[in-house]
């Protein structure tokens, strides 16, 4: 499906339910409201589904691969092969995102949306190559317009093949040395801010390399000009591939009234191009976690979302949305599973 | 094993495993500290444990329920017998705590530590009863010196048994209504904290219930006067026999050095009396979450600890400690299954 046709397709909530779905969290054995958050998550995924109780499926999270040309500025902690070699340890099953989400029985799947190196041989791997890597934003446009578009439309694709799997969760992450820049560069110019407010010290950088890091955004957006009210041009010309990616995932799983689970910064980069591409589509966003990323709370802010978890976690590659995908998933059962105080024979409240 | 000889084999935690759990953490491929709380947790079980990594193995999680005579103020939203209607609907898997044990895979044991009923023929309910119920604590101690302690060394036997299982997590859940007057009451006991500032709406009472709950409370330490130095006589005066048998587990685990997880309001008093009979215990707690039951802020700063999540829950049963649990073993996981940089050929820093 187009980016254009999945937007005509972006309805908004289904309110109709709601009432049902209060009378049935009110019904549980257990004092109204008492179970908090959990409650709201739960009567939330009705509204995106349009069904009461919610019904559970399997969960998939895509993890987003690519490189970032603005590596060349010097601005991150780590050599820019680390995209690959990262990449291979996730189909080995030795990252933390292979870990946390054999804990919580999450589908993960890899793509190489951009990796500027040739993995074609290995095994697991989805091959949905754009380009190898990004041009250097500080030096003229990381892509082009319909590179951008295609990294879009691919996260389109793999949220309608979700679909068709009945997945009930759908989460989103990312790796490439560098995106915390890019991730931050779209924010500015999305929004304004700052790059001295927007950017943090991604993988952990020092004074100097967070000064180039301010300097690459601040040139990038200088030399590129990017057009905030047309989020496809900030993409191309200081975006990245993997969070055109998580656009698009955000942008098909609305269109299927699927949940979909946000990781953090670069996830948040995304998701603020989703909500100027469809204003409503972050009513079917759950925010997994607040990252330790500097920026990441405006961020949040500025799409109207609350975290659900604040571990001080900056790590990405969907650890947040997978240990937010687990929260989810109880919150859920305890909406379809717990027994109420009819079926149970217990008494209700006298005060 | 008596409380006596149990308050004698908690010792400190172990430090000399602090720089090989640190050493482990930066081996493992991701920027050093991005998994932000996750570490501290892993790092946190190898000192309790005294190993890395830290070992995993079966999660168990005890659900004490008793009665409480306070309910005779009028200090509840639901009538007494709630508490063995509840007892039935945990035995019958209907319950939260059902729901979110079965996600997280934690094993749960139903334990009748005072309910007011006769429950002897129920299937699965295991009987240690030392009395229906407390008395009214506004009139006189809610029980005796011994029959506290009875309750207190009965955690300290499940405790063992989970020890012999080579239980990996402990945690304990509470049901009785009428509890959280009793939690308030040794909170204040032993704080010094007021009534109005410890009380909080338990299932969520109404202003003219709030007023008798704080009523009462204040009775109960006039009429008893429980001595803050002695835990036990606080305990025996205005305690509740679940609140004994949590402080059992907490101070059994920690002997046995498991780590073991707090839930909200009525474990946090449990884990009060805990600290008061061994001040080191708390090294060996992990705090839930932070309850939206008003008090429990304090109580947490009281005990130094830092809740792991907040989601405004308030429904005790140990569903804030099943969901803790789960992130928890999670962390763990993180430690024993990562890949390190050198064993996935990742490159690591450069800046």
């Amino acid at each position: 499906m187009s980016l254009e046709q999945t937007l005509k397709r972006i309805l908004p909530l289904d309110r109709s339910v709601e009432g049902a779905a209060q009378a049935r969290l009110d019904a549980l054995t257990k004092p109204p409201r008492s179970l908090g958050r959990l409650e709201d998550w739960a009567r939330h995924v009705c509204l995106i589904q349009g069904q009461v109780p919610p019904q559970l499926g399997p969960k998939v999270l895509y993890v987003f691969a690519a490189d970032h040309g603005v590596t060349e500025e010097g601005v991150s902690a780590y050599p820019k092969d680390v995209t690959a070699q990262m990449t291979c340890n996730f189909l080995n099953g030795g990252a933390a995102i292979n870990v946390l989400a054999r804990h919580h029985g999450v589908d993960i799947e890899i793509i190489d949306v951009g990796i500027d190196h040739d993995l074609t041989l290995l095994p697991g791997l989805r091959d949905y190559k754009v380009r190898r890597g990004t041009a250097n934003f500080a030096r003229g446009p990381a892509m082009g317009r319909a590179e951008a578009l295609r990294s879009v439309e691919l996260g389109i694709q793999l949220a309608q093949e979700a679909a068709a799997r009945r997945v009930f969760l759908v989460g989103a992450g990312d790796m490439g040395i560098g995106n915390t820049s890019s991730a931050a560069a779209v924010f500015c110019a999305l929004t304004g801010a700052s790059p001295l407010d927007a950017a943090g010290r991604g993988t952990g950088i020092d004074d100097a390399t967070f000064a180039r890091k301010v300097a690459a955004i601040e040139k990038g957006l200088a030399v590129n000009r990017p057009d905030p009210n047309d989020p496809l041009d900030v993409l191309a010309k200081v975006g990245g591939l993997e969070i055109g990616a998580v656009t698009g995932v955000i942008l098909g799983a609305a269109a299927r009234r699927m949940p979909m689970v946000l990781d953090g910064f670069i996830s948040g980069a995304a998701a603020l191009l989703a909500q100027r591409l469809s204003p409503g589509v972050c009513e079917f966003l759950f925010a997994s976690h607040l990252s330790a990323e500097r920026g990441h709370a405006s961020m949040l802010r500025e799409l109207g979302l609350a975290p659900l978890l604040n571990l001080s976690m900056r790590l990405g590659e969907g650890t947040g949305a997978c240990l937010a995908m687990g929260v989810l998933e109880a919150a859920v059962k305890v909406m379809r599973e717990m027994a109420t105080f009819e079926s149970a024979g217990v008494r209700e409240r006298i005060a």
